[in-house]
């Protein structure tokens, strides 16, 4: 049997398995099972796969792969959730945890101590406004603070304010984001020219009481219902522009997550055990026998 | 810590609660927790809620909820599964399942003695073509093997073969169903006044091969993998019309199911257990403490 957890931040889910005492499996997963593995009708379902392993530097490792078998580096929300963990096992409030970008310190803001849930604030780095980190193809002798031309034709759509968290994003601000149709519109931005690596999208609108509210095109994905990273992005792009403080709400389909740009830009949002349970590995192969 | 577990069958997956030893609690039960029970991101996830109780008269007996915390009577996936799950217990071939429209016989026709899987025939009992049993308000003097006109309107579409399979059914034979508009067409049928408790609906072509394809629409589900007992009325009036043999493969878009028609109709299928879990009744109080 496979022991693992189903947890849940601001609605992205994902199947956890604690290899931290048996860390040499995490070479042995069969990638090819995740479709199946996160199928919600015939696996356990999830939007992928984390596997919490030992880390020398931190108190663990968070190795990630979405539903598709492609590894991904990290996911703002899948590292508070790990961070929860750890911090349930070491009893601690402050803790630094790895991913696959690096070193992140997260504190847990208040932990119910009786289910395995509660609120965790992440460092997510600096914001990056260097065309080629981004990667931005076009003058951006105006960022940050000043949105962007990159595609012709998107009438009102056609402008954005781009910056890296780690990863590309172009933050464009509308009046109503659940107007837009992002089924059309999130692609041709993603896969628009001027980013040769494609873009993470984020549809942004400020709220009567000056909160943001937005919807996530994520490069790869599709719509999701939260996108840690492109929360950060939002609130940053809002801040360059003065259309919001350094600090703020932001409201995403799957929850709410508060953003914090200082020096870094920290991100405030919940994390929680959903169920445990055991897969049979006769069943799911998810590790080879030998590698 | 509740246990549960979650079987499919044909992509029809419900969560499974063993309360045989317990039955009162199934009393008990916090319907109006179901939606978010079944919620495939902040919960197990699943199409509903099966319990499994203690019966004088049988193995046992289904108590089934949707996911929107109505509860059901009979699902064939289901009861399919909970067969399975019985047998594995009885070491029996062979038994009797109460479901909550009467006694069933289960007949284990293939087990996987490692992992909780395998194929299982149902007895569904005897197709009904009376009107007021079905309940169908218009003429019916030709049933069965007669299509019969309920809808002005649906060109090509305004006939199909109306019978009961403990629920309403209403079978139409198409050339392609993949390019019918179900999400459109099937509603209209649903709740066309011949049918005063609502219907059913499958859409339905023959193979090149003889078999049959089946698209259901299902009465308050809509759209879904796999329907069991539509599976059966496919047959019966694919047979009743002569455009197939009493006993043939239905092929539904979740997964295949073989039926055989003669006194009562009969339909092998799998069922297959995809993990256990446990989830905290602090976070999901499923159960009241008292009734």
């Amino acid at each position: 049997m496979i022991e693992f957890f189903k947890m849940e931040g601001a609605g992205n889910d994902y199947v956890y398995v604690d290899l931290r005492e048996n860390a040499k499996k995490i070479l042995q997963l069969n990638t090819e099972l995740l479709p199946r593995l996160c199928d919600r009708r015939y696996g356990i379902g999830g939007d992928g796969l984390v596997i919490i392993g030992p880390s020398d530097r931190a108190a663990g490792r968070m190795w990630m792969w979405n539903a598709d078998g492609s590894a991904s580096a990290m996911c703002g929300n899948a590292l508070r959730c790990v961070s929860l963990y750890l911090s349930a096992d070491a009893r601690k409030k402050d803790l630094i945890v790895e991913s696959g970008v690096g070193l992140h310190r997260a504190e847990i803001i208040s932990r119910d101590e009786n289910v395995m849930s509660g609120s965790v604030r992440l460092d997510m780095g600096r914001p990056l406004f260097e065309a080629h980190i981004i990667p931005f193809s076009r003058e951006s002798k105006d960022l940050p603070g000043r949105p962007v031309r990159y595609q012709h034709g998107l009438k009102g759509l056609d402008e954005g304010h781009v910056l890296s968290m780690g990863n590309p994003h172009c933050v464009i601000f509308v009046d109503d984001p659940d107007t837009v149709d992002i089924e059309s519109i999130g692609p041709r931005i993603e896969n628009d020219p001027a980013f040769p690596e494609r873009t993470n999208v984020e549809f942004v609108s400020i709220k009567a009481d000056g909160s943001l509210y937005q919807r996530t095109w994520e490069r790869g994905s599709g719509e999701t219902l939260a996108c840690g990273s492109g929360a950060c992005a939002a609130l940053v792009a809002a801040a360059s522009a003065g259309l919001s403080g350094r600090t703020n709400t932001v409201h995403l389909r799957g929850g709410d997550l508060f953003i914090e740009w200082n020096e870094t830009v920290h991100m405030t949002g919940p994390a929680r055990l959903v169920f445990r349970g055991q897969i049979d590995e006769r069943e799911f192969p998810l590790f080879s026998k030998d590698v």
